[in-house]
């Protein structure tokens, strides 16, 4: 058995043993796709040691039940995940997760929901295209990578997958290389019975390069993988032919996907293999062939760290913006020279300030609203299939892709990033928001649209549910501004922070109040004071509170009105100060129907319990009894 | 100008003229697909007159910012809608809502957010597929009908679509006909900007036919939709070349897809149609060329129904049958013969529950997780490429797409249906979950692998927020069963809802406990009884708070212990049912983070409010303090 082909069996050995002493995971991939893990890894330009070199290749494992092979290949590969952590695949604590994580080393997107994977890629790509355009300059490449995907048949049928290779092909985005381990076998039966298309042609169609293996060999891998290198306007995807549970008992039968061989399965495995080795114990012989390529890519990259050495000196400007991007050099929290005592929409205030505060590293898009959100920079160039050096990016109707390419843009760093569309069709991308909660990264939602106030459109246009929904994530700001300068300090938010943050912002016109920016930043404060009741309200309602107050102090009740417009933020601060904004009574005004506000022990919500309907925003509102005069009446009702 | 074209002309006018009434609306589709919709209606076999015959052709208008054109032909082609529900176009209270609604007579499904008609329209064809090999005899079509979608460039941009249109290449269903508007400008730009797939090529390689209609005429759409219906064994896309607002000024471009056309806009589009009848009026000439259409359509149906009774004659008891599930007979609540005192999982219970409670009249499937979730009914056969009779769909991996789906399946009549996934997945279904609550039908959704006990998967197949996110849907029951005897009831419910369902079952074995089918089908109920404080819990929970009435019992406390499997239905139990199940010192055991129990003025919720980790159950539980040692010793201090 030569090198390569007994470090691929090592491989398969090894996951299957992995998998059988956590007694959990998925065999059938890691057997069949040993070689496309091999063959990966000593072609990708990487450094074990220094695993996050900003202009290393990437690689986004969409099919993350291929955990237990991963991991053994980063060891295999000098990361730092030692026999002790593979011994410990799946156990508590461990670095080798049930899936893979970002906070182990050496892995660029945490996976697990299917077809994600795939639009992390797009959005790994999409960053290297931008950053080699602003940065790279004659004989300096300073951003020269490729960025791979690791899929499975599963991720194929994802629509997430799907619109991320729509977007993709029409980007033109070369240097993106997807491996598709095409085994024709899914975890309940055979692919046919689900699916039957020409991924060839399917793909051809969407102006990809298509290479297909059909022999699963490294060297028909590697060959591939090298030509696809070599596109010049196209993203390639390599179909690799091969067998589900490759050796076990049951290779080829949708049986092997997701149950550990047991004692008797691996037995079969190694002598089908041919495999005599002890078990987590790499070969020597592995250990010698891999640390060529591992010296390789090293090599490579050491390489690079001295062309970088020589820009810095030839383009110190550069060199210095370069490191303030790749640090994300914080934004500074200044109030902009706007003219804030203005009736004007949400969107539009954020409009202007994305104008006004120029991030350079921010990329972003919208699901085609731009007009309607308003969430671009005015100026800025579109990111074009033949001009990647510009910021805006022409998502289509791709909301999931949309929130899923975004969190690959912020995984590769270097950039800040925002994606919007509507508010209530911000559940097309909950399950990209929910990973980037996960991962705990800085994505930015703008969703416009705010609530029942989008009236005429209807039912299905306005949000009800969404606010509430979204605050159920963890890690999530979620921020409602209800003037211009709670808009600013909602973007400086989103712009500073570690975690992700959604803007909501409204369609409508709203009055302008006075607040500080410093005020606004924590997330709720008192904005009028007053002794006898706590009206708590957010965004759009801000105004009604305000005047209810007024009312109700013809009615002998000085009412405090605190500005909410952010409830995470404010529960970070301070018990003393959060006891002194909410005390007493509390009522809410909010067109949401979110239960959260019942943690404050309120008195009531004036909120919405219900869809909505086709109507102007009065008579919504007047529906759903949130109205001045109905709220200041209710109050003195509860009151008494 | 001949009829057609002056008929044609008219929906223009008429269609611009209603959006600029109510200052709001999508003149772009509607002036480029008046063509689509004249030939549409032309050649479906419908009655206007009797609107839900069961038999009749389905349309779903995926691209729902089309309502005016829509709207317009309705009123033409005979249905209940007149010109004064016209002129009433987006105001309240109308039939003529903002987007297309169920509840507007004529209209098969609601639509709106993008891509989902198309899936919907899947569901029905499917549907139509499973009826006709179940219920047609020799000679006898009982059901025979067209699904036709109507769609555009953004449609086929969405995930959603995208997933349907791969599985009904896949299912071969022949008497599905797509037509695209194929208008290349969307929201904000060209095209191009975002998608240069070669649609034809694309649709080909996953199994459909294309046609092409070059020329946007009248001719060319109803030779290409005759030819479309005689497909044998593949689904077909119109591809309808057209120029979005045709005939205004800003013909051809973005600008005009949202934005009413004003007065001067009108004028010019009249001029250059030629169009001289006064607004608001439908030409005679115009009237008397419909009429002959909707003759012949009815005059079909007509036949159809003489047909329909001699078929009940010849055959009666298939006859009696078609009437059962036409009318979704209730199922009866009888308690089955099942050993009720055994630890199980409730995913396990379910599918015993299932295959025992055997609904004739039932399709479904899963996102390619049967042998997970459990979700299928023992020994029924498969819905397959090339025999329709089976009745378990293999859906894929397609979470989004099969949620759309099964509501096409339900609001194409005659049939139940259910859906399953893991509840970490459920949100990739909530677009489509979404409209099932707004419509109000009764979808079921099997959402299995309840909680942070999924364990050693990790965090991304750990739901948490999911419960919470599930529950804020208006109308949608969301059942957490915990024994034998409640996911019995949960199945009842769903079967016998008029409104969606959604049942949330365990991975994990759980500890019986006893209860009568009565109290389960109440969605809250006492469990033990004690008079020092109430614990709530659902689900796997149930167990814990046992556990936990049985330790405070040694510390003097006496819990009242009460499982609360369905919120929803509970709330809606009479209030002094309410009121003695649940009163005093409230507590609540449930591994989510839902605030929901907040409304209850808890002392407090045992549950999760966070992301979980990599771990076995044991430790997860332990780690967020859901433990009886923890929970009881917590009490007790609160007691105190």
């Amino acid at each position: 058995m030569n090198s390569a082909t007994l470090t691929i069996n090592y491989l398969r050995v090894q996951s299957a043993n992995m998998i059988d002493k956590a007694n959990s995971g998925h065999p059938g991939v890691c057997l069949g796709a040993a070689p496309v893990f091999y063959s990966l890894y000593k072609n990708m330009k990487v450094d074990a040691k220094d695993p996050q070199y900003f202009n290393r290749d990437r690689l986004c494992v969409s099919a993350g039940h291929a955990s237990a092979l991963l991991y053994a290949t980063l060891n295999l590969f000098n990361y730092d995940i030692d026999m002790s952590d593979l011994k410990m695949f799946k156990r508590k604590d461990s670095i080798t997760t049930g899936h893979p994580s970002i906070k182990t080393v050496g892995i660029d997107t945490s996976t697990g929901p299917l077809g994600q994977g795939i639009a992390n890629a797009v959005g790994m790509a999409i960053a290297e295209a931008f950053l080699s355009k602003k940065f790279n300059r004659d004989n300096y490449r300073i951003f020269d990578h490729y960025t791979y995907a690791f899929c499975g048949d599963g991720d194929l049928m994802e629509g997430v997958g799907l619109e991320a290779i729509s977007l993709a092909g029409n980007l033109k985005l070369n240097k993106l290389i997807v491996l598709y381990d095409s085994n024709e076998v899914t975890l309940e039966a055979n692919l046919n019975v689900s699916n039957c298309e020409n991924v060839k042609k399917k793909f051809m169609a969407q102006n990809w390069n298509v290479i297909t293996v059909e022999k699963n060999t490294h060297k028909a891998i590697s060959s591939a993988i090298i030509k696809a290198q070599k596109s010049i306007n196209k993203p390639t995807i390599i179909i690799v032919k091969s067998i589900i549970g490759y050796g076990s008992p049951n290779a080829g039968s949708h049986v092997v996907h997701g149950k550990p061989l047991g004692a008797e399965g691996i037995k079969y495995l190694k002598e089908k293999l041919n495999y005599t080795y002890p078990d987590f114990v790499v070969p020597e012989s592995v250990k010698s062939h891999i640390e060529k390529f591992v010296n390789i890519s090293k090599h490579k990259i050491d390489d690079e760290k001295l062309v970088l050495d020589s820009y810095s000196r030839a383009y110190p400007e550069e060199y210095k913006e370069l490191q303030e991007w790749l640090q994300n050099k914080p934004i500074r929290n200044n109030p902009l020279d706007l003219d804030y005592n203005r009736e004007i929409s949400s969107r539009q205030a954020l409009n202007e300030i994305m104008a006004q505060v120029r991030v350079a590293n921010l990329i972003g898009g919208t699901a085609d609203v731009a007009p309607s959100t308003l969430a671009y920079v005015k100026g800025n160039r579109d990111f074009c299939p033949d001009d990647h050096s510009g910021s805006y990016i022409h998502y289509g109707v791709r909301e999931h892709a949309m929130g899923a390419i975004q969190n690959g843009i912020i995984l590769h760093g270097g950039l800040r990033s925002y994606s919007s569309t509507f508010l209530s069709f911000s559940n097309y991308m909950y399950p990209s928001i929910r990973m980037s909660t996960l991962m705990d990264i800085p994505s930015i939602y703008i969703f416009s649209h705010d609530s029942i106030a989008v009236g005429v459109d209807g039912s299905t246009h306005q949000p009800v549910e969404q606010i509430g929904q979204l605050r159920l994530y963890p890690n999530l700001n979620v921020i409602r501004p209800g003037n211009i300068m709670e808009t600013l300090a909602s973007y400086y938010t989103a712009l500073n922070s570690q975690n992700p943050t959604a803007i909501i912002t409204s369609r409508q016109n709203l009055q302008p109040y006075k607040c500080t920016l410093q005020d606004a930043l924590k997330g709720g404060y008192v904005l009028e004071d007053g002794e006898d009741i706590t009206i708590i309200a957010t965004g759009s309602e801000v105004n009604i509170a305000l005047q209810v107050k007024d009312k109700l102090k013809g009615k002998k009740i000085n009412a405090k009105v605190v500005s909410m417009p952010c409830i995470e933020i404010f529960e970070k601060q301070p018990k003393s100060y959060k006891d002194k904004v909410l005390n007493g009574k509390i009522y809410v005004i909010e067109a949401s129907n979110d239960n959260i506000w019942y943690r404050y022990n309120i008195v009531k919500h004036y909120g919405v319990n219900d869809y909505g309907f086709t109507g102007d925003q009065k008579e919504l509102y007047e529906h759903f009894n949130i109205t001045v005069d109905k709220i200041v009446k209710d109050i003195v009702n509860t009151i008494k």
